[in-house]
């Protein structure tokens, strides 16, 4: 018999939520708020709440019969393996630290409730029925804000003992590179997120608010905002030749918003990757964008959720 | 009942053999040769012959009865997750490429036979007794003429599909550096191997032919000597610092010859990672120097060879 999630992709501007069955579909739409200023764990916890109850009339209106076994969230912190469900560190969603999310929602739903990092979360999600099915080892680098990272080494992600694992948007590209917020210097997320694309194209004189803007200035022929992807995607790949000749993995997936703009980089890592990393490695390491967009997160929430039920 | 194998370490240079018990004691001295140059398949078939013999005559003048169950050899060549014995990449033995190793060595002692990537069995040999016991998240970096690296994830080495896994001597830490024999520039075996070490001496105007030159100079003062000890941990600092945060590793183990000079450059490492890594993994990850000195590998191999043999 069909199971069924409730799964939840908690991100530090948005909250996107959607009923996921154990086959990786979506039932129905999903429900996306953005999470509000500042929030405070029993704000959150009611607007949980809401948006379920949303998702319940969206299935009832379709006259589906909703009852998850079990309720999926991912956070963006780090979520160890052996989580218990107080949210630590959280640069976006400061006000939210202490919070016993799993203990929260446990009692909202009276479900189970599993909890997973959002970056290793669409990491599953693509591995599960995305671009990576069927694909033991791979590497998943999310291109949005910032960068983060999900690792899969025989079929199961890293999570690591303190919940860092896969946190791949802080390796250094650039010894005395850009200072980054992590407190580090030249981390790769200072040079080929959506905010570095901006950061690097204003550098070159050019006056945009987003990476979109840089992308469609590169359409429309301008040759510094070429530069700013040729760097972008050199520094990436710079970063993943250094993990293929760690994991040797069989698949990159590249996941996140700035994967729109993807014709005006995937050469530059391509080539990059060919430059720095052993032959064979290379060779094997096929790179590719992500299928899932913005539900990756959510469903790989919900994959990880059903494997820990059984 | 205990277990022996025939063990033995296949470096550029060297071959050290000896007989391993079940529980990594080394049973008997280790016989120690160096490799001819340009050897050929058949000499080193005769060689490994005679080394054996000789285990054999020092166990017999100590009354114990040799009867090894498995034979297990490492090759510093990539050994691929399912590897079948045909050494193909041996940029330090090139004559033996396209050596059907295990064929070989199998027919020579009528016992089945195990190989192992070098610096993947000296992960394996320092996790097993060494180092690294009881820890299953760990990673090994040995410093010689090159850098090797193994990996352990969750007590299972990573070897990789092409056997490249744990080549964390060819991640990229100085994106314009110097030129590395694997193709790229500024991969860290550049700026922290023994090579790099008499390098970087040499730019300072020393005149050294040694890592162990360089660090006696250290010892004796030397200004330009510290500051190359200096530079080469800061350089494995940044690596390892940006393996913490992909891995989250409980333990750092550095090893090979290079590790004789770890008090002239042990702090490096560790300023550079607290500096770099994310400040939980920082603190997990313990950074010490290898316990089984020039037998992590042979030993490494040994374990590696029963746990297959099971």
């Amino acid at each position: 018999m069909t199971k069924l999630a409730l799964a939840a992709d908690l991100g530090g501007t948005n909250i996107r939520m959607a009923v996921v069955d154990d086959r990786g579909e979506v039932i129905g739409d999903d429900v996306k708020l953005p999470v509000p200023a500042a929030v405070e764990p029993p704000e959150l916890v009611v607007q949980i709440g809401e948006m379920a109850e949303k998702c319940h009339a969206k299935l009832r209106s379709r006259s589906i019969d909703w009852k998850p076994e079990v309720v999926a969230f991912t956070a963006p912190a780090p979520v160890a393996k052996d989580f218990d469900g107080v949210l630590t560190k959280l640069p976006n969603l400061p006000t939210l630290v202490g919070m016993d999310l799993k203990g929260e929602i446990e009692k909202l739903f009276g479900l189970p409730v599993f909890i997973e990092n959002d970056a290793t979360a669409a990491a599953i999600g693509e591995n599960w029925i995305g671009a990576g099915r069927g694909v033991r080892n791979m590497i998943c680098a999310t291109l949005g804000t910032g960068i983060g990272g999900g690792i899969m080494v025989n079929g199961e992600p890293i999570r690591g003992k303190d919940g860092i694992g896969g946190e791949i948007g802080h390796i250094c590209v650039e010894p005395n590179g850009h200072p980054c917020g992590c407190g580090s210097r030249g981390c790769v997320e200072q040079y080929a997120s959506g905010t570095a694309i901006v950061r690097l194209a204003s550098e070159r004189g050019m006056n945009v608010e987003t990476a979109k803007d840089v992308y469609q200035a590169c359409q429309a022929g301008d040759p510094g905002a070429r530069e700013v992807f040729l760097e972008m995607g050199r520094y990436l790949g710079m970063m993943l030749a250094g993990l293929i000749n760690t994991l040797n993995p069989e698949m990159l997936v590249i996941c996140g918003g700035v994967t729109e703009g993807w014709d005006a980089f995937a050469d530059a890592i391509a080539n990059e990757i060919r430059f720095r990393a052993y032959a064979v490695g290379a060779e094997r390491a096929r790179l590719v964008k992500g299928e899932l967009g913005d539900r990756a997160g959510m469903i790989g929430a919900a994959r990880s959720a059903f494997l820990r039920l059984n």
